[in-house]
């Protein structure tokens, strides 16, 4: 267990070709991984077998299988659906560890990664460490307007989303029954537009028929986006499909709009105030503060600009991947936050290590391959862009369905989302409309 | 809606007889239940197209299949599987509304049921509220030793389950290391012997795979009962069929032995210390303060003691059903606080209902009908009495896990927890490892 704790190296070696002369014992390298999410977990499942050892650090127990949260906020699927202990994932794999922790920082000179109460030294360490929101300089909006990047979040979301429901069954104001009915989603990417499409289902259909007093399908459902289209990465058509589609749904589609203000009443656009109970931020991320712990250059979004090999500048043994990094194609566009471009960037690097550790040449630098960018938007209709084929309306939702199940972690959960898929699709229902935690008496 | 507010009627009139005169206008007589656990929700279904107005009020916003709570609790069930929203389960009875919140009274005289905000205005009250742990005089162990009755208490306890693992493997002070790796499960009933099970099977076999300092196999489960024997609520010869599958799980069973004393360290029993990372609270319920509200006799849990019809004494529209109520059985001896007993009383009480509304002669008094008692000791191995038949081992497990997908609500549940069942089975996984909500940093 002592390779946990922190070995400084008698002379700082930047290098990482695998010298055992450079190393205080005759162990494997070590590999540290931060972060379990998509990045994380294919570098460290892709060195499986490989003469490493590998440590992977995550402050949460789970890995989560992110595009799908929208469902866990909304009551489709339950926590366990979407999200598996990373323990389990690794569990079969010899040379992985799992530690939980927070990591603090990074000591590039002394090869350590710091936590709270402990250091742990590398000879590679792979950053993976994902985004979080961003409020632009507003972060007192984030009490008035969750973010969703983890299950707390969903579950929190989920509360408050029904809370909303019954607060105005109890509510004989009309003015604040309408007001505690209106949902605002600020931002129309692919995290927007599922979460708006799901609760325009949930209120217009799931739970129609669970209430007295209000009619939940007057519910008023909002989308707001600064840019002048929704999905920004998508082609313009699709764009306009998911536009449509959202439309038929009966939310209210705002382009080209800012929210300038925000708090427990509702936002403000500009000028026009919208009373709305329930504001869901999707507008924006922040990288994790990676590029901080190696006093690295970043965009304005806090990613690491990383070399062709993904390496952090200057340190030539840390790499920084998934939403972390700012990672460009051969047209020098940055590639997008999603997760197959973390998952190819993590086997990209952990074959890069494999190739120095036994001391031959470097791969080719990175070079994303893109498979396919996919959105829904509520029951039956999503859209799909493969490149070579665009595609819109039932047959990218099946498409959509069957990537997410086929993409899931374990066999158990595919079987148990595709199930509940079916039966959702069938009867409309929504199993998963459980209050908990947080106090219901208001 | 402003039946919800009160309406105190011109005389006080405690009979309940459908008198149309008694009542201010001519809707039908409304039936209020407080609480939706099985004796409440099976009123309340009974009472379905019957000339009434039902109101469930419920502080949580689920009913729940608490039978199957320990599931949870030991992350081999997701929430969701074992809990239905209220309003999902009466969406489609039409005179039946939920009303989410906590009562803190009952004003006989006037006949209202009262809430933080407001009163609500009964011609029958049905309380079906149940029962909380009871800590015998010792409040301050409910910190270290907490129980389990909803969601949230399940929730808590699987979290605080895993975290005892992480931290084990974390630990280096081998003392302390195995302290962490002690589970204490305080009360052999059901509750007990199954939770004890269940956490043997989880540390023994589950997770076995997947931490590298520690051995969870090694890992200590002691429960701990105060009588002479297991499950005192079945026959003498499955207590010990009880007791020996236990032991065979690896679970060190403490007969005739009380905790004295209960803290973060662990508990003593009399002169002994048990130091222990992790203590489970299955010893005692208590029955929820309906006694107090009606100034009504009770027994030392709480209980109220119902007439035979099931109403309180003195109150002929107030019934109190289920782990609230002591009824009796023919023999004079009290029924146990199991499921069957409150759903039975549920509906005799909807039928009694129907019968005085409708100007009949009264039911005969209840009669509990004994369908037999069941419980699990881990994965394959169980213990039933039917009266007429008592089985152990495979095949009792076989009729519980029947037994429990019938009786748990809604198709898509019974689908659910039959393949998580089988599918752990078949592999020995636990699908609901996660550490939500709460720090996992220590």
């Amino acid at each position: 267990m002592n390779y946990l704790v922190a070995q400084p190296l008698p002379e700082p070696d930047r290098s990482l070709r695998s010298d055992p002369a450079s190393r205080t014992n005759s162990q494997p390298p070590h590999v540290v991984i931060v972060g379990a999410g998509f990045g994380g977990l294919s570098a460290a499942t892709a060195l499986a077998g490989a003469p490493v050892r590998v440590t992977v650090i995550d402050e949460r127990n789970y890995h989560l299988f992110q595009p799908l949260l929208y469902q866990v906020a909304t009551a489709g699927l339950s926590p366990a659906d979407i999200a598996a202990p990373i323990r389990g994932i690794l569990s079969r794999q010899k040379n992985a560890r799992v530690l939980l922790g927070r990591v603090t920082g990074v000591d590039a000179v002394r090869r350590v990664v710091l936590l709270a109460d402990r250091e742990v030294s590398f000879d590679a360490l792979i950053i993976a460490t994902g985004a979080r929101h961003a409020y632009f300089g507003h972060d007192e909006w984030s009490a008035f307007a969750p973010g969703l990047k983890n299950i707390d979040d969903a579950t929190k979301l989920r509360r408050k989303i029904l809370t909303a429901f019954e607060r105005a069954e109890d509510e004989t104001d009309l003015v604040e029954r309408a007001r505690l009915m209106t949902f605002i989603v600020a931002g129309g990417g692919a995290t927007g537009v599922e979460m708006a499409g799901a609760i325009a289902e949930l209120a217009k259909v799931a739970i129609a028929r669970d209430f007295r007093a209000i009619d939940t399908t007057m519910s008023r459902i909002i989308l707001i986006e600064a840019g002048p289209r929704l999905l920004p990465a998508f082609p313009e058509a699709l764009s306009a499909a998911a536009k449509s589609s959202l439309e038929k749904l009966g939310v209210e589609v705002r382009l080209g709009q800012t929210v300038t203000e925000c708090d427990t009443s509702g936002v403000m656009l500009g000028e026009e105030k919208i009373a709305g109970g329930t504001t869901i931020w999707a507008a924006g991320v922040m990288a994790s503060p990676a590029a901080q712990w190696l006093w690295a250059e970043h965009d304005r979004a806090g990613r690491v600009i990383v070399e062709a090999d993904l390496s952090a500048p200057g340190y030539p043994n840390i790499f920084v991947i998934g939403d972390t990094a700012l990672a460009r194609d051969r047209s020098g566009a940055a590639l997008p936050g999603i997760a197959s471009v973390a998952k190819q960037e993590g086997r990209y690097v952990a074959r890069l290590l494999q190739s120095r550790f036994a001391g031959k040449a470097d791969p080719p630098p990175f070079r994303y391959r893109d498979s396919g960018t996919l959105a829904t938007i509520g029951r039956g209709s999503a859209v799909a862009d493969f490149g070579w084929m665009k595609l819109k309306g039932r047959l990218a939702w099946i498409v959509w369905s069957l990537a997410h199940i086929y993409f899931l972690i374990g066999f158990r959960s595919r079987l148990v989302v595709a199930m509940d898929w079916l039966w959702s699709y069938i009867t409309f229902e929504r199993g998963a409309r459980l209050i908990t935690s947080g106090d219901t008496e208001r």
